[in-house]
């Protein structure tokens, strides 16, 4: 019997259970660390790989690391993002050493987005916007994936210990730009460990799952025992506001992007599926069905850090007492001061951007 | 109807001639260029791509480079790699850039030769042995795969402008390990043009054929036109001394590696297949089956400059008039000079290795 991930019974439980029975995951729950932040509290974060050691570095003071990837595209990031950056923050102020990697090289072979506009891209957004949401840029070590050139030197080694038919097995296919990508990923995934032989753990989108799979075969494969296999834990997707799918910019009438304006925000927050009954009539005597609202979603996965909090605006709208309307504009001014402070934190960062560590090679 | 590339005739010419057909190659002829080396004059060199422009850089004196790797694994070269040499020295003083590449991430990730090894090994053996053999170290560039960012990047790029089947058609099969290495030679061979646009010509035994094919196919997708396709040309092997097969250290005793000393090269010599008749007498009625002799192919290959001197001795031993045990002589003699003057040069180029350029990135 499969333990209840979600509290407050979203749709998608399901597809999320088959995922971790099909994945071979760990499920993850609100005791599986110390201090959980809010998405771990309330099943955001679902499943993990290897969670045990991590728990116990952290209860035992024991080095561990974690660590994330940009990607210097856009000009904006993804509410999913913030989900990642939440949790490398946990996991930082548990006492990880924090690393993030910009991905130019990957950036350029997928999106051709030259070297030099990666590097532009990054120091002017994207690592500004990361210690905006929450890192602790003196905490934390930051690279340029194609300066380091340990991390591509690994890549060949890792390449060397898969076959095709094991790549296309967790990819699905296989082309030569996806694998050149994905083993260098996982010298990015290990690269923490080329010093120090330490556990570390990724929080990633449960998409990701195939570079940890990837990178746990490859340590694994190492007769060495030179690494500890990665561990992860996994987000669910925030969905799109219409709720036919997870979030994406595919669909920007139902994206947020970080950072939005204000009109933009409310004009989409409106349009939202909001679970409300048909007549307000109907939705005071049978309440809100929570479960299909993706204001609710929005609130409980990005907008409410007090649970105390979120169960009341959960027990008022179930109740019917809170209309659709009402829990629109809620979530609508919550995003917009959430926006409003994301900018002038990022403003600040921008300003300090220059005393941020890189590593050099 | 297929010109002749073989004026000795050597059994092995109808393999040639139908590697060209299927490859759709270029013969090359003692005529393609000013100035044939001798073994461009003797149609070892056999075959080419885009010739005509190589041709045209030389006689009206245009910007041109050629090119060439080295793998530091062994401790010794191969006759074939001083067939290379012999034809990077030819078009070095027809004036082309010369690069030397070291490919030490290759050597690492398919022999576990780790980079500081591999450094050293270059730098104490292999880059000294070029320049024993003729290269002119003033006039050449060497570099580290390792640390040449550039070809890594352009690797990434590489790779996104092929797909898994055409790397199969091309190679045969494809394994991540040697996508990785392809793509990675990619970037090298086109290396010198990062900075200028121009021509290159890379000498090779016909077995490499399928980088110069992945490169210039690369090359032919890119949009802006921004290199040359690589041209090439293609010698032949070198024949084990049984003649069963190309020379190759999985038959030690049939091969002769650079150095080897006196008298293990004397012995090999003397059993090697000679084309000999059964009986002196039957020998000098007959004369020699020369085409069967891969002592005449040493001497051609590798140890007669003088194209009458070669004329002579093939003559002479056609005609029965000199016997298989004066050719083996004749060739062990040659083989030894060849190697005492190759270790005196290769002690000289070691003490002068300090002096050699290297790119630096």
């Amino acid at each position: 019997m499969i333990k209840t991930i979600d509290p407050y019974g979203s749709e998608l439980v399901k597809d999320y259970q088959k995922v971790i029975k099909d994945f071979g995951l760990e499920i993850f729950d609100s005791s599986t660390f110390l201090n959980p932040n809010k998405v771990m509290r309330r099943g955001v974060v679902f499943a993990g790989r290897d969670l045990k050691i991590i728990d116990r570095c952290i209860k035992e003071k024991k080095p561990f690391y974690t660590l994330s990837g940009i990607m210097p595209t856009s000009k904006e990031i993804h509410l999913g993002t913030k989900l990642v950056v939440e949790n490398l923050r946990y996991f930082q102020e548990q006492g990880a050493k924090t690393y993030i990697l910009i991905a130019d090289l990957e950036a350029q072979a997928a999106r051709g987005v030259s070297l030099e506009e990666g590097k532009k891209r990054a120091m002017n957004f994207h690592i500004p916007a990361y210690i905006a949401l929450g890192l602790d840029p003196k905490k934390t070590v930051f690279y340029f994936q194609s300066e380091n050139k340990e991390v591509i030197h690994f890549a060949y080694e890792a390449a060397r210990k898969i076959t095709l038919n094991e790549f296309k097995a967790i990819y699905g296919s296989a082309d030569p730009g996806r694998i050149m990508s994905a083993v260098t990923q996982v010298g990015d995934v290990l690269y923490p460990q080329f010093e120090e032989r330490m556990p570390g753990i990724i929080p990633v989108g449960i998409d990701q799952d195939p570079h940890i799979r990837l990178a746990r075969d490859v340590v694994n494969r190492m007769k060495d025992k030179k690494f500890f296999p990665p561990s992860s834990i996994y987000h669910k997707y925030t969905p799109s506001l219409d709720g036919s799918m997870k979030m994406s910019k595919s669909k920007p009438e139902s994206c947020i992007s970080i950072p939005e304006d204000d009109k933009s925000v409310r004009k989409k927050i409106m349009k939202a599926l909001s679970g409300g009954r048909e007549t307000l009539e109907e939705h005071k005597k049978l309440g809100a069905e929570v479960e299909k609202c993706m204001i609710f979603e929005l609130l409980k996965q990005h907008l409410v850090e007090d649970d105390k909090e979120l169960e009341r605006i959960y027990q008022e709208y179930k109740s019917g007492r809170m209309s659709a309307g009402e829990i629109k504009q809620l979530a609508s001014e919550k995003m917009i001061l959430f926006m409003n402070d994301f900018n002038k934190k990022l403003q600040k960062a921008k300003s300090q951007v220059d005393k941020i560590r890189f590593v050099t090679f």
